[in-house]
């Protein structure tokens, strides 16, 4: 499969690869207000168009969604799914370099996007061009969906997906990210959970009362809320809305295999997180990684009530507010859970506390005994010299429902980032050596779908 | 006595009572930044020096406190604890007249200190006048301790009182508020609860996390503040803290007999609490008052945690905080209860949630069978053509205790606000025929107090 060939090939266009980065980072490409989107979309068009794909611009209530495909020699086909926007540069003054501005330094490209995402979408395209070097055919054919709203939650993604879903419908679909860890490691996430993200808030009284002389009297909008949180989750971390742990499909013999290869997580857990201790208890380190990302969880993202300023204000506060952020496991239903919260709720007493819906999304997993993960992990062992570390599910959640259930189409990673690559804040990075591996990993996935059985 | 005598000068001299008090009233005297303090002093001083009064001014680590003292013909001593500070006027923009600037519109007096309490302390002065109207020597000994920092939380006011405690003891002290009902009577508060005000802190980590990440994984500081709130009283308003209710004085068989003469309030409670419901459920008249003011409360009066804003942000919140200020009944002691606080969230695994004290205070009563309560409120029927309604305490909080413990001073109350008096509040004010009333209930009291057995 001049896999030798290709190598040379990539290692010999590295900086020309590294050129079509920088002057996709140079773009400013901002979902949140839409600063360079235009130009940006015209960038990534034009790219696709010179390398044969047939583009379409499919418009959205917000930003453009391209969607490109080029045939291949084969009956088999890859869709790559990324995302031209990014976050802002802010905070501007913890850069190092500014964040349109891409500098290597220390083998490192600084910029924002660098990662997520235009890193790995010239990652993809870089790949296409070696594949083109080495024949005037690609091996498979090729597809690209890359929307403009991914950092503003993809509000429009669902419509194009299920307009386009036949179209999208593909062998694999390789995710917008991923990353390779400091083992040197790629890492294959084969799944994410699903959300509820809800708030709860309450309203007792027309205005705060005073304490002394209503803190026997008033209902007090911050008790009720505090008594109704604790009655959802009990501080051994099991969560208490009946029916919640239902339908929730437990890990496989496969994931369990998968999982008691990965190397020990307690330590690194402890450190990341900056904390002391884990809420985890002793558990082995598969149980663990089972724990943390394949239960789901119960999460308070935000309290707010009453006085916060310096000092006592005695108060008896009319208004209390809550984030409320689920965590769903595959086999679990945002909706259903959503119902279940509301009937807990009312069943304790607590039917003056609303419930505002702030996001949903579904749970997705590729199965990880399908039998292109090993296609995946030894092309990895090629690039890398190890096999990829599968993880059965990552703790996030995303949109990849769409490709796994609305276009049957199962979803895989072979990323370019590392643990250090700050995305979403300042200097945002990868590393040189990340993103021409992820080239050579890219480029090997479809010479070998080729000849997937 | 020469009531009726009195009442004709007190009548006769209402303009110009009126006219010092609006004099008071156009000087500001701003403990909280020190605005026209130093002028605020030289009018009081020179007010009780003109009316004969030996004026000691002492220095503090703040304002100064003015002590006065003028014999009497009999053993009989009264002292008045007023305060010449106020509160600032903003915000401005909800006056109807400046703050600053005293009116008359529809019987009420509009300023800034109409109630709290400048128009207490003037309505003290002018009942002087009228007795030295009557007689060159006053019916009995009066005393005044005038504080500059009531509004600021009386910081120097235990160091005075303890140093002045023997020339401060008298026969009684007639506190610096107090008020006339919705049915014209004068309200008797005969003590005031207890209070422990604290906040609760918690860092579980060294910064937040991603909730999809570390929501089974870190400690979530919004969390075990919520399960650590929960553990201190249930949703049935009982307060779990072991040891908690020991030592209550319950209400004497006088006080209930004065609880029984007090109006149905339930109604009342709930317009004013601009709530539906009150949390005590279904209580007679004296129970509910029982329940609201002579029994002890806990109430939350702040929460914060983690993302507060619009929409979600997910996040496991590494810090949370929440202020809680419990009211003590007569009987309790504030650093008993924070020793039993500290110990119940140790004895529930949270030692991680400090305790920080914001504020403390003693609970203070004067028995409802003392017989000056008697003197009191048979001096108001006289006034209001009805007698005093007696509250054996009152839910709120203050310094009566330095009075009634230190000094060794009965505190009782009759004040000249009324229940729209709004202090604190924009457009304070007090009624024209209160203030009135008030002058001629002190200079009552004050010759009743002469005959006093």
């Amino acid at each position: 499969m001049n896999q030798n060939t290709l190598d040379k090939i990539i290692e010999n266009n590295s900086d020309q690869y590294i050129q079509e980065l920088v002057r996709y980072l140079r773009q400013p490409s901002l979902s949140v207000n839409g600063d360079g989107i235009e130009k940006m979309v015209e960038i990534v068009a034009e790219s696709l168009q010179t390398r044969g794909f047939s583009v379409e611009i499919i418009p959205t209530n917000h930003w453009p969604v391209i969607f490109a495909e080029r045939k291949g020699r084969s009956d088999r086909s890859i869709i790559f799914y990324n995302h031209y926007d990014v976050q802002p540069g802010d905070p501007l003054n913890l850069w190092v370099s500014p964040p349109f501005e891409p500098q290597i330094r220390d083998g490192r490209l600084f910029a924002r996007g660098a990662m997520d995402d235009k890193g790995h979408l010239i990652c993809r395209i870089a790949a296409i061009d070696s594949l083109l070097a080495l024949n005037d055919e690609l091996p498979c054919t090729i597809k690209f969906l890359i929307e403009g709203e991914e950092e503003i939650g993809s509000p429009d993604l669902p419509t194009v997906v299920e307009q386009y879903k036949d179209r999208i419908h593909s062998d694999l679909c390789l995710w917008e990210f991923g990353d390779v860890d400091e083992d040197g490691y790629s890492i294959q996430y084969l799944g994410y959970r699903g959300m509820l993200n809800i708030e709860l808030n309450i309203q007792t009284a027309s205005s705060d009362g005073h304490s002394g002389i209503w803190g026997n009297l008033m209902p007090n909008a911050a008790w009720r809320l505090v008594w109704a949180l604790a009655s959802l989750k009990d501080s051994n971390e099991k969560v208490l809305v009946p029916g919640f742990y239902d339908h929730i499909i437990p890990p496989s013999e496969s994931d369990i295999n998968y999982l008691k290869q990965l190397p020990p997580m307690r330590e690194k857990y402890i450190t990341t997180a900056g904390s002391n201790t884990l809420v985890t208890g002793d558990l082995d380190n598969a149980d663990l990684i089972i724990q943390s990302v394949m239960q789901p969880s119960c999460t308070i993202c935000g309290l707010t009530s009453g006085y916060q300023g310096e000092g006592a204000k005695t108060i008896v506060p009319c208004n209390a507010s809550a984030k409320v952020d689920f965590r769903l496991s595959p086999g679990q239903d945002a909706e259903d859970i959503l119902a279940k919260v509301r009937r807990h709720l009312d069943h304790n007493g607590f039917t003056d506390i609303s419930i505002k819906v702030l996001g949903k999304l579904s749970a997705s997993r590729t199965p990880s005994d399908h039998p292109l993960v090993k296609l995946l992990s030894s092309s990895a062992e090629d690039v890398y010299g190890k096999p990829q570390r599968v993880l059965p599910i990552c703790g996030g959640s995303g949109p990849a429902f769409l490709f796994d259930g609305i276009a049957e189409t199962p979803v895989f990673t072979a990323g370019i980032g590392n643990p250090q690559s700050a995305i979403h804040s300042p200097n945002e990075n990868i590393k040189i050596v990340d993103f021409v591996n992820g080239i050579r990993h890219t480029a090997r996935i479809c010479q070998l779908l080729e000849f997937f059985p």
